[in-house]
């Protein structure tokens, strides 16, 4: 049997999995992200993980895609001064080329993920799709008039990046001032939950005593949110319209027809996504798309970014498909 | 001579101008902008503004390009519901083909003026260019990839309406809170003034009496400010810093390696431009681009739209180009 591996190198983990050149999930295994060794270190912990599942499922491979937390140089395939992984700058594309000997086209995650549900996802019959991703990071893939943005080093949708607050109080760990992801990622809540308590005059609760400390995870918030915790409530607000604005500011610049979110943070708390969801409009001049969570799951990079290796698009294929292995000639390339 | 027509739809004024096949312009003139009538007022006007044209030249009409203040309906070349035009919405392809019996393309002004400076400007050689204006309203035209951006209603750009306060004190004329447009643009800057002359403590200076007042016009805010006036230097501070995150998210979201600023506010201001563009780096996360006062000056969107008729981008052409008329052979068409 002839298959593609899609990797989604994430912040905290890594996710292999096999997949069908007709698009069908074979079997996925996850890795914990190096946040530290050498320029290959991740690279090469990809190639064993595929060998590993190779071997399991006694197939053939016939090339890899893979998506990747950002910014990237998309010439090279390279990852370069990422601010949430230990490492900040690793080989991606060359080392894994070299291990496994078959195609290997890298973009951002999310890019990944969007051409995932432009191809068998909710984005399907639309030429306009925009993915979401509300993790440790925050990021955006984007398709306008059926054409993948990259842009001139791929990062034509560094989203989490817009600026949100102009006060300086937010500072994202790229540097920038008052980022959406420096405000409301996974990776800045903690950060956030401190400032705001500093602010607070309500009840010291429970949620209040723990941001103050530093110590409030997302995953506490949201628990002492459903609780009742009225800083909690307070904070959760807040963040909510964050995200309203920064989704909005997305669909303001890209108008797309459907809009998908995925990552950890809107995935585990729908309930919280939603609320978001109802307060975008008020920041809205464009119509409105289609907006959902995603139901490619948290599988949605990995099958996009097998979907990148089954059928490139036409502007990745013309920076990164420079060299032919034996097995390029089986994939239906689009 | 065969000729085509270049016409820049403003808030408060039309400029249409005639330029030869090879790019050159011939004759601009100017009007102001109809605020009443009804749908078909503008495009009457434009009508009636190309034949004078002509008839001064004695040439030929081949073809229209226009650049309009947006949103727009691409499919119908209308435009839908703008928030710095007393008409609101109004025709413009429709009638100017029947009236005029040649191709007409409707794009975003700042769509025109992009494919402008693409074709003929600053981003000639360039794949990844983007076009700001800062003028009444604030638009943005984007090439990524050397695909021009249109989106499912054209309007894959209104980086105007990205999000950069939550505070809730800014309203934008499309309604929207917190916009970029809504609190620095040429027609918010006398609200914004008011909002920031309330909350001031500092000395009760000229520009502060005349910002209270609701009387102070973006051309008496610059002209205090070089006079040395305190709340003056503090509103544009604070205006450049809105421009400059503003700026930064539209790199952070389109990754260009060009970016051009155009507009009255841009153009009759450079020694506010350049401070402007001096505070961009610290909210990027991309590689800063090249970035620089449009080369093509006033003119850029008429130069753009009569590009956008020599030289019909591909995705527009599939949209507005279902007829054909006499002059078409003529055109070189990309």
């Amino acid at each position: 049997m002839k298959v593609v591996a899609g990797v989604d190198i994430g912040a905290t983990k890594i996710a292999t999995g096999l997949v069908s050149l007709s698009g069908d999930v074979i079997l996925v295994e996850s890795a914990s992200t190096p946040q530290r060794g050498g320029s290959l270190t991740v690279a090469l912990l990809v190639a064993s993980m595929i060998r590993d599942l190779l071997s399991r499922v006694g197939a053939t491979l016939v090339a890899v895609g893979v998506g990747t937390i950002g910014p990237l140089d998309i010439r090279r395939g390279d990852v370069v001064d990422t601010p949430n992984v230990g490492l900040r700058s690793f080989k991606v594309r060359d080392p894994l080329q070299r291990e496994l000997s078959v195609d290997v086209y890298v973009v951002n995650d999310c890019v990944a993920a969007v051409w995932g549900e432009y191809r068998v996802g909710a984005g399907v019959g639309s030429s306009n799709v925009v993915y979401v991703t509300l993790s440790t990071g925050i990021g955006c893939g984007v398709i306008v008039d059926d054409h993948l943005l990259l842009g001139k080093d791929g990062n034509a949708h560094e989203v989490g990046h817009i600026v949100l607050d102009t006060s300086g109080r937010f500072v994202c760990g790229c540097g920038g001032l008052g980022h959406w992801e420096g405000i409301a990622s996974g990776a800045n809540i903690p950060k956030t939950a401190k400032i705001l308590a500093e602010e607070w005059r309500g009840p010291r609760t429970e949620a209040f005593e723990r941001s103050l400390a530093g110590s409030i995870t997302p995953e506490d918030l949201f628990r002492y949110w459903r609780q009742g915790d009225s800083f909690a409530d307070y904070l959760v607000g807040f963040l909510a319209e964050v995200n309203a604005a920064g989704l909005a500011s997305v669909i303001n610049a890209y108008d797309p027809e459907v809009l998908t979110l995925g990552g950890s943070i809107s995935l585990k708390n729908p309930d919280f996504t939603n609320i978001t969801l109802s307060r975008v409009r008020k920041y809205l001049i464009n119509r409105p798309p289609r907006m959902l969570i995603t139901p490619l799951g948290d599988l949605a990079v990995v099958i996009g970014a097998a979907m990148m290796a089954i059928n490139t698009p036409a502007n990745l294929l013309k920076i990164q498909g420079g060299r032919r292995f034996s097995g390029y000639e089986d994939l239906p390339y689009s």
